[in-house]
């Protein structure tokens, strides 16, 4: 799932095998839940999984990349926020829900997003990882392309809009919401978010 | 907290004293957990608690508020509902929000609610239990008092709105949701619930 960027297939050295890709994610789990992801460094997880810093940027790019994959996201939120961003202001709402229940949709993604809500729900190091990523990562690129005031405000509305609509449709299971078509919930939570993102 | 309703004070009988309300609520979680909200039955608690089921009747005046009690609900979402119908269609989705805001800002009642949030995320049992009861006692109440299609789902989205903004807000405590004041949160909000519950 995660797996997209593994390192695995692409060199046969042991430096990128999948013991060291497995240390790799040991140490950056350690370091991010040590100092929290605002403050975690490459360089220090490179020097804890015992591998050159070079070789970390190598094969995951980036400190939010790394995050991703030590979390095992699976997905990158940052193609989401391109697709919204990119394209007409009046069908942003729209783009972003039907995006997002596109992928919850799918079981394994699902599985995998769930898994890290109710961790996020009851261990409060990972809320704060969650928190420290999506303040950073997420909800600055998004508030920078709107045209509202408290633009930051306004992204995390939606994402509680999106988080509680997990919670309700596939945790709580309420009905008619759980048994809805996708497609049918498309345009209702496609309004909510045009709203908080585009309304004065 | 959810003390309101409790016999305690009412009589010094030994029937209505602490330690059998304990065991009729001990007994009455045993059945809900069971057989589920819906399937439960106040005869089969009474039968259970080894109490007179008129007592039961008398203490707790239907299953509803008994459930309440069992799982220490610390509010009535019945008293919300009439608050928000009561009242001009223009202002609902403000009345909500701004009931809503008001019950979470309390120290205790979030603390609880928050509890009841994080159980029924990693609990199946607690997660069906919240999803018969706000079903059968919750949604078509308020689902009756609205002229829109579908107004169940409207009210379920309404729902996840609102436990989407508590996991956020008091969970995961991204900023600068977590700490905005709630009076500034209840126009965005409000303007949403007005949208799931009055829009065509």
């Amino acid at each position: 799932m995660s797996q997209s960027s593994s390192p695995r297939k692409k060199t046969g050295r042991r430096p990128g095998g999948a013991d060291t890709r497995r240390e790799v994610l040991e140490a950056a789990r350690g370091e991010f839940a040590a100092r929290g992801y605002q403050k975690a460094s490459m360089r220090a997880i490179a020097r804890a999984a015992g591998v050159d810093p070079a070789l970390l940027h190598h094969y995951f790019g980036s400190k939010d990349r790394l995050f991703l994959a030590a979390l095992e996201f699976p997905v990158d939120p940052r193609v989401m926020v391109e697709q919204v961003l990119a394209g007409d202001r009046e069908g942003m709402g729209e783009r972003l829900a039907a995006f997002v229940l596109r992928l919850w949709e799918e079981p394994a993604v699902r599985e995998r997003l769930l898994a890290l809500l109710r961790t996020a729900a009851t261990t409060e190091e990972v809320a704060a990882l969650m928190r420290g990523f999506m303040v950073t990562e997420l909800v600055g690129r998004v508030a920078a392309g709107l045209d509202v005031e408290r633009p930051e405000l306004r992204v995390e509305l939606v994402m509680s809009q999106i988080v509680g609509l997990a919670m309700a449709r596939y945790v709580i299971g309420v009905e008619p919401l759980a048994s809805t078509p996708a497609e049918e919930l498309v345009p209702l939570l496609g309004r909510t978010v045009q709203l908080y993102l585009t309304a004065p």
